[in-house]
């Protein structure tokens, strides 16, 4: 924890514009606990939870964060001699203070906090120390609860220049992330070789993932977390790969290359097809646009490829309306990004879905994570993509919806490609968008150039 | 997770082993859940618990082991349809059954464990799910847990054929991290650096690191887990960086080297004098052997060695008695390894002392983490070091043990020596012991030769 790398002067606007939101609500804030890995010493690397690097701007771990009316403080675990054997000199409070603008004072101060707002933090441990510091559990929220929650999600959902400046340092490392794999791809190799190389890039910047990476020639396997499989001539390695900044920033970008450093005829027309998808959605994004629509942009591109391929039959709105391109496009279009590569999932649809709205129940559309009106400052992924699951087309459940409209015969041309997904980030300007993870080789001919 | 990675064989001796020892007593061994880093969805790569991953050698999320007699079944979260869809073909319960050398069952059969023990899960999960399987809490152990606790120590300190081919592969990998990180050292460059460059050879292996790197110009902070210094001409760099083994494997190497490729006199006198003692305690390792002898041992070289440089003075018997020594090398001289790196820390001083041996109160002595006499097929660190702890050297509490006998105008001449420290993992066999990780580059010589 470098205390010169704290953004001292945003943290303290976003608690002041967060006490303004809260009208006199007290809310207490968690950073959490390291997690043990195998035994209680040996932890995962502490991530202090979102909300509280947010406010704070430094991941101290078990602190808390009260803030009242104009008035915040963070408590800090207190010093145990042995620490500065073990780890060194710990700032003292004054230094911590001026790190993150407001008084910091030992936990063993914390006051009574009846009536207090709390965001639950998501490591258990974390959790059991709020719920002790308000005497109360956090399973069902309370009204201050909620107000606090909702205040947070206004706050996180726009964007300040210093959270700006975040994603920005990690769209720059993804990049080098990104350019790294595909140099590093040839046939012969492992997965996880290529994952080596990528991930490289941000512990060199001293910084991690912002969540497991997808590395994998079988990117039909939308979750995949395994690298052990050779690449071969003829395949497509699907990376979704993405770092997390110093500040807790996150980056998330996909791009699908091909192994031999060229696609084949069908794999550039898939290609295509998901990259015009990719490039109709990011047209839509602006301030006042409602992300589903921002999906179903991408979705009309897909089925309206589809058709013209043979792979599906049909009118190409009603293909979208029945949802039936989803036998090839699963998932949703993107999400919120931010501290979180999906920004505030902790809060469930309270954040992703403007109130009133609600998650479709068709196959496809149930997974979309966010629906609401675009603003400026906001962040959202784009991540289109055409993907065979096995697990979906024999399913003679889901593919019904299809009826007559899948050509099995003129899908089964396009059998080399097994997973395709173009991903950037995208941020949401006041005329319009701009793409935060420019410059990451995306066309067909500059994929293949950057390979090997 | 590859099913054909698992070592079936040695995990079916390994329960029987357990069995014979437990005459009847059931035993509960919980493989605890990925944890959640800054959302639920977001985990922590997963790591199953050392325990179960030494009965059943795959780390199987949420299963749970039950051992009853000469049976084992290994219970698993049942397959969720939706899994095939975001997670690929998972495997079926006779592929899992096969891999694992016994009967593989869903959880909801879990049977009920009235009088079973079990070794509490470290993920708190996990835990819970236990004590939910148990029907009570295991914060006061039962007499079967004790004898679950008590076998699973027996068996784990002395190494199988499998568990010393998993430290191998550890150690193979540790030494090509050391051996990048020594040629990816220069000045100019931040710690971040060169810790990249040595996990990037573990995650090439699809491998990860088996403890939180220390890559630090400031060795004299024992725990650091900073990154972002400068590397200058004239530092000293400390690396104490182990890969974990696909199958969970742990190896604990520590080099320190001169950024510049050159050691200056003071530095070279102190480092050969590490080495002095680290040699002196590696041959002290022997069947039957005090491990807190060969402590001693590398006590004794220091203490004689610093009466010699003038920093220390009087009998070198009696500065190792009376812990001056300790002023400069305040830590054990290691510690068990297996698949923890400081190998079933989880249960305490019950597993690294001797029944009847307890910790010194003494100063330095008090962490030492293992004392038991050593036998064939335990595996141990061994690691000592010369450090200038500010916390220690200008605490007068502390160095009121030295009364005159410390030298600080002698000492100020090794000002340029902040943190040595030297750690290799050794078997004890048959003949004394075997080093296992050999082969990186540790003599003076070697060590300049191989920076940059």
């Amino acid at each position: 924890m470098q205390l010169s790398m704290a953004p001292t002067e945003a943290v303290k606007a976003r608690r002041a514009r967060l006490a303004a939101r809260l009208d006199g609500t007290r809310a207490l804030i968690a950073a959490g606990e390291p997690s043990p890995r195998n035994y209680p010493a040996a932890t995962y690397p502490f991530r202090a939870s979102s909300h509280f690097l947010y406010l704070v701007g430094l991941p101290i771990a078990r602190a808390m964060l009260v803030v009242e009316g104009g008035e915040s403080t963070v408590y800090v675990p207190p010093h145990d001699p042995a620490d500065a054997l073990w780890h060194g000199a710990l700032p003292s409070y004054a230094e911590l203070a001026a790190a993150v603008g407001c008084p910091v004072r030992p936990l063993t101060e914390l006051p009574a906090l009846e009536g207090a707002g709390a965001v639950p933090c998501v490591d258990a441990r974390g959790r059991a120390a709020q719920e002790r510091a308000l005497g109360r559990p956090l399973s069902t929220p309370t009204e201050a609860d909620e107000a606090v929650i909702d205040a947070m999600i206004a706050l996180r959902l726009v964007h300040d220049a210093a959270a700006i400046e975040g994603l920005r340092e990690a769209a720059e490392a993804t990049k080098a992330a990104h350019l790294a794999g595909m140099k590093a791809t040839r046939p012969g190799i492992r997965e996880a070789e290529v994952r080596a190389a990528m991930v490289h890039e941000f512990a060199r910047r001293d910084m991690t993932e912002a969540y497991g990476p997808i590395v994998t020639v079988h990117g039909e396997v939308l979750h995949n977390d395994v690298y052990h499989h050779e690449l071969a001539d003829g395949d497509l390695l699907l990376a979704d790969v993405g770092a997390e900044s110093t500040g807790g920033w996150a980056g998330d970008v996909t791009r699908t290359w091909p192994v031999s450093g060229a696609l084949s005829g069908t794999q550039r027309t898939i290609y295509d097809l998901v990259l015009a998808a990719q490039e109709a959605a990011i047209a839509k994004v602006a301030p006042g646009v409602r992300y589903r629509d921002v999906h179903l942009a991408a979705c009309r591109t897909l089925a309206l490829g589809l058709v013209e391929l043979g792979v599906l039959r049909g009118d190409p709105d009603e293909i979208v309306a029945d949802g039936v391109h989803a036998l090839f496009f699963p998932h949703g279009v993107g999400h919120l990004i931010g501290l979180d590569v999906h920004d505030m999932e902790d809060l469930g649809d309270r954040a992703g879905y403007a109130p009133g709205r609600r998650r479709s129940e068709q196959f496809g559309l149930s997974y979309l994570r966010l629906d609401r009106d675009l603003e400026v400052g906001m962040a959202v992924t784009i991540e289109p993509g055409f993907y065979q699951v096995p697990a979906i087309l024999e399913d003679a459940r889901l593919t019904a919806v299809a009826g007559d409209r899948l050509d099995r015969d003129a899908l089964a041309r396009f059998a080399d490609v097994r997973g395709v997904r173009i991903e950037d980030d995208v941020l949401v300007t006041e005329t319009g968008s701009e793409v935060l993870t420019e410059g990451i080789p995306k066309r067909a001919v500059d994929v293949e150039a950057a390979v090997g």
